[in-house]
């Protein structure tokens, strides 16, 4: 960085000539003094979807009632999918929208492990985000312990090398389970090569798509993913707890069953039959009524992301994610901040870790809105990782620039003292 | 039926001195010529839930942002929970509103099949909503076919006798599963007394009271249940697809654990670590994030109903499905109309199924904007049934007796013949 690139007049700059630069005003953006880099962890409103929803929420269940079934909502699950489909290079009939993440993982999960019977062993990695471990955890308390899981090690607590994660994979694998980019480090796997090496080796392929959907180009028709998952809450701006999706492989469908015989993935719910038959595709997968509320709140969102295109997206996300680095090595280097995500862009996501042995106050400051020029919300993230989200349809180059001036300040003249360490219930 | 009691002004009369009738003005009713029977599928928008939810949306959404999980979204699902515990005769820290009621009887089910080992039994009814037979088939899939499912068989095609099913259950019994109120006939089994039975026979038993919540006085501590589950999109009014709840009674949840080992059923998700210990209580049983909007929209429904309280309601449900039935005595019963519910209020939830060979046409005259002077809106279940529910929160005695004229005028002048039996999509 250089004495004219590390000026705020350069962020300016930057952000004038920034193809996507309309985007933000697609977000609900009142706070002049709010920088909000967590839209990794829950996106920001679309302006849009308040008038969306009042729709749903007064006209189709307020006027039209039951009837909205026959006129919209039954289809609506599917019109969602259709749309991450193309975020994803799926088919549109390979993805479906329902449940939780937590609850997609357990129904996937175990439907390969059924399909790999002989295979006992599972593999994930120990950066994975917990639910997904959590989840195979109990896959093997299901399975009566006749399973084992398997954490590959990282050696410096930001990825995962691919030769340590093949020695862990071998011809009594069934599945690996990984999620594309780490929630805390950013670390991005090489999708297509990981997949290969799976195949090769026998085994199948989960991947969770949570911390990299909205933000990463994803081609799983490309790398021929078996299963994956992902939320549509960060950065896909669906709402707070908005409905996760799944995604099976079109030839394997027809192959596997949910957990869940719920009526919603039987063959035709409405008819009432007492005897399950399983329907066809990935419909299978569904199994109670949707939360339609939620559901529906997706639909604005997703227009917006698939608007902007993958590819530009990504471009500026790295263009960012570099921007932020380099003034993290300008500035805050020498203040005890440590990078906590990879340097090469090509093994990153899209949000960026510092690390600070100072983390959490230092995250209680940035929030504080009476410290500092502005209101920073990052997320802290155990032990000592202030999580930076860049989100390439909002997110401007001066708040990049800005929010590195509050985080120097506050180290350099100790501000962050003036906060407890005593840990919020959500953090 | 007189020949006075049998008038329009007669039900008009009932209607002024009904004491829940001021909370019909709570609900958003637009169209005077609308007769809406639905409510036991789908209940009437609250006048308040929009502005309410239209605050989650463009407040806690909008402005506050990740923000709101530490001021208020992190307790919602307990506080919400509270106020079902109230209406279910249950104590606040025994139920978790959550995911769907699919999902909730899987989870239940299966904790109460891992708990009762040694036993191999699941006893049901061949009436019960399709979803939990399919869950319980589902579970006999899981564990490998080592259990069997009983499905008690009905004599007369609307109730089970308890006869009967006092057969079915023996000393290999693990779980029996019913749902409180059946969704065709209404019919209302005796909590009480058959929770005492299937206990005494050593079995475990869970009530799915979706079509008895917000309608019927539920005392699950009362009847020492173990397990239930429910939907809160029906007699609770709390939007299409809101999330469900379940209940476990305070001395069975930690002995028990879900199979969906999510972060938000762990001990402290917040934590992150990698080891998965169950949350101590009902918590367990979370699994992913809330769907925060489909969730929030529960709160002003639930006020509505705790506000009338559960005594009042059952007491005008009991006097409108009486006079329904006497309706259809003295109009219906000679044009071939014949009752699908039990004649007794005491084994009727709140309800009335009318069964007539042309039923699937009749509803669509009755629905149709341009037939009769209402639009009348109840829900055709298959082969032969016309389900009117009566939601005592709003439905009016002379909404069934409009209803009731309806239905006569389209079955004596063969108006019914207009309308196509190609049934729809969600019948």
């Amino acid at each position: 960085m250089t004495d004219s690139t590390s000026q705020r007049y350069y962020a300016l700059e930057l952000d004038k000539k920034d193809p996507l630069k309309q985007f933000r005003h697609r977000f609900q953006l009142k706070d002049p003094r709010l920088i909000y880099l967590d839209g990794n962890s829950l996106g920001i409103l679309p302006v849009e979807t308040p008038s969306h929803l009042g729709n749903v929420v007064s006209e189709e269940w307020g006027r039209e009632l039951i009837r909205s079934w026959n006129t919209g909502w039954y289809e609506r699950s599917k019109q969602i999918s259709e749309k991450i489909a193309k975020l994803i290079g799926a088919k549109p009939n390979e993805v479906i929208v329902t449940d939780s993440t937590s609850v997609n993982l357990f129904k996937l999960s175990y439907a390969a492990l059924k399909l790999k019977t002989g295979r006992k062993g599972i593999v994930t990695d120990e950066l994975n985000f917990p639910t997904d471990i959590y989840v195979l955890q109990g896959l093997v308390d299901l399975f009566q312990n006749q399973h084992h899981l398997t954490l590959v090690k990282s050696a410096d607590g930001m990825g995962i090398s691919l030769y340590e994660l093949e020695n862990s994979i071998n011809d009594g694998t069934a599945l690996v389970s990984l999620s594309h980019v780490l929630y805390k480090s950013s670390f991005l796997y090489n999708m297509k090569v990981v997949t290969g090496r799976v195949h090769a080796k026998g085994a199948m392929i989960l991947w969770d798509l949570s911390h990299a959907v909205g933000a990463v180009p994803i081609d799983l028709n490309g790398c021929n993913v078996d299963f994956a998952v992902g939320c549509t809450y960060k950065y896909l701006n669906g709402g707070p707890g908005s409905p996760a999706f799944l995604y099976v492989r079109e030839d394997l469908q027809d192959k596997i069953q949910s957990p869940v015989w719920g009526w919603f993935g039987q063959k035709n719910p409405f008819d009432f039959q007492i005897n399950y038959e399983p329907a066809s595709g990935i419909d299978r997968f569904l199994a109670g009524t949707p939360p339609m509320l939620s559901l529906s709140a997706l639909n604005p969102s997703l227009d917006i992301s698939l608007e902007a295109g993958m590819d530009a997206l990504r471009q500026k996300s790295v263009e960012q994610s570099k921007y932020l680095i380099d003034l993290w090595r300008h500035f805050l280097d020498i203040l005890g901040y440590t990078l906590g995500s990879p340097s090469d862009e090509n093994q990153r996501g899209s949000h960026v870790s510092l690390k600070h042995k100072e983390a959490y106050r230092i995250c209680k400051a940035l929030i504080d809105e009476n410290t500092g020029k502005f209101t920073v919300i990052p997320d802290f993230r155990e032990p000592d990782n202030i999580r930076l989200g860049i989100t390439p349809l909002y997110t401007r180059f001066v708040d990049l620039f800005d929010a590195v001036m509050e985080m120097k300040d506050i180290v350099e003249n100790r501000i962050y003292e003036k906060f407890s360490s005593q840990k919020d219930k959500v953090t």
